[in-house]
């Protein structure tokens, strides 16, 4: 199964410490990995076939701060498509004069809905298709960007299409604010004053926000397993979809 | 002014050696810069609102050998927009199932198309709004992918409604061709068998291409201004449109 990492944040904060801690988990999950880092409206894509343990681009990721509000990464275990660059997510698609970056774990068995729109896959995945379908549907619910909370109905409403045909445990996100869509595993915690320690799970890697973070700092972190052993994790439950805005839950959304 | 450099082969090769050349401009040209890889369908986009100079992206670009069919890269010397990554040239949108990049050298005054379609831009730069019409018009034009010869046909059509506006030295790729408009200033060459010695005009730096290539590579450069000082270049006219395929132009498209 691939794993999925998003950020939310309410001012440009670099993901170099979960990053690293969601990294190692690479070992298992050799075929790519992708990130997207929002700054502005611009997007800043990432990619690589190579394992994230041992690709140049991950050690790009590791060692240089890029600070944006809004991040989507993914490991992938191939389970369908070629291991190549045009299979690897997060996947970019322009609609209504934003991009959107959308990334998946799960595996969605003969999902071949009709794109009669102005969205098509590149590549073979399950996901890419699955994506598309998504900004075509959200493409004829609205004529322009919508309000958070409206695009949360309409996103609500569509999921349960695909997430019928297996799991679909996604991240979706333009910048403004980031869905996290969980089938079958997905957690979330926000860090915010008073910061405290935190330890990754895989690497002996303790980091102090409140060294790092102002106290009007905050920032929702979302990943398919906790990342740290001393932060209070809240899973999903399955069908869950929660919007982040601002580095916090937008809860009634 | 911003520069171009764009590189068609016919097997997939780095472009280390003419990056170098290239970035050397970026001393007049500080506002960023961005180069797009196809591999396969794939498109890897690098970027950077940083000069290309000091960028540690552009660094990588030098250091790490990414091979390529198709590559597209511009400098920027912001005339229109902010200097922000929503600005940073090249841009990509999805047509027909496949990736297009799009830089451009130049300055469209007051070229405000109506864009109805499904490509909208997301910075603020009339080359993004140039692009997005393109994009739009070929849609129009042609159901799904053209041949090369048809597509350049349309393209030709096309160009001269921005073109009206001012100047629109552009290079276009969907990664099967690499198209390339003048209308001031762009020079291209073939490297071929038998390779000989070339010399960077801005840097101290010497290539034998002999050691590095096959006697079956071939690889069209094209470039604002010639890179090197022993080697053919080929001015274009302005108005004129070459598309390059496996690394030759192709004559009498």
């Amino acid at each position: 199964m691939c794993q999925l990492l998003g950020m939310n944040a309410n001012t440009p904060t670099d993901v170099m410490f979960s990053f690293t801690g969601f990294a190692t988990r690479a070992e298992e999950h050799r075929d790519g990995f992708g990130i997207a880092f929002f700054e502005g409206a611009g997007v800043r894509l990432l990619v690589d076939a190579q394992s994230a343990r041992t690709s140049p681009v991950a050690e790009m990721v590791r060692r240089f701060p890029i600070h944006s509000q809004n991040i989507v990464a993914h490991i992938r275990k191939a389970t369908q498509g070629r291991v190549t660059l045009a299979n690897t997510h997060p996947f970019v698609r322009e609609l209504w004069g934003r991009y959107w970056v959308f990334a998946h774990n799960g595996d969605l068995k003969d999902f071949t809905p009709r794109l009669h729109g102005a969205f098509r896959p590149v590549g073979e995945t399950d996901s890419e298709r699955a994506f598309c379908w998504l900004m075509q549907e959200l493409a004829k619910a609205h004529a322009s960007v919508p309000t958070i909370i409206e695009l949360t109905a309409t996103l609500r409403e569509l999921t349960s299409v695909p997430g019928a045909f297996g799991s679909f445990n996604f991240m979706l996100s333009n910048g403004q604010a980031l869905w996290a869509h969980c089938s079958t595993q997905l957690h979330h915690l926000v860090r915010q004053h008073p910061f405290a320690l935190a330890s990754l799970h895989d690497e002996d890697v303790t980091v102090d926000f409140a060294q790092h973070a102002t106290e009007h700092d905050r920032v929702a972190v979302i990943v398919t397993e906790p990342l740290t052993r001393d932060e209070a994790w809240v899973a999903f439950a399955p069908g869950e979809l929660r919007v982040f805005a601002d580095g916090a839950l937008l809860a009634g959304a």
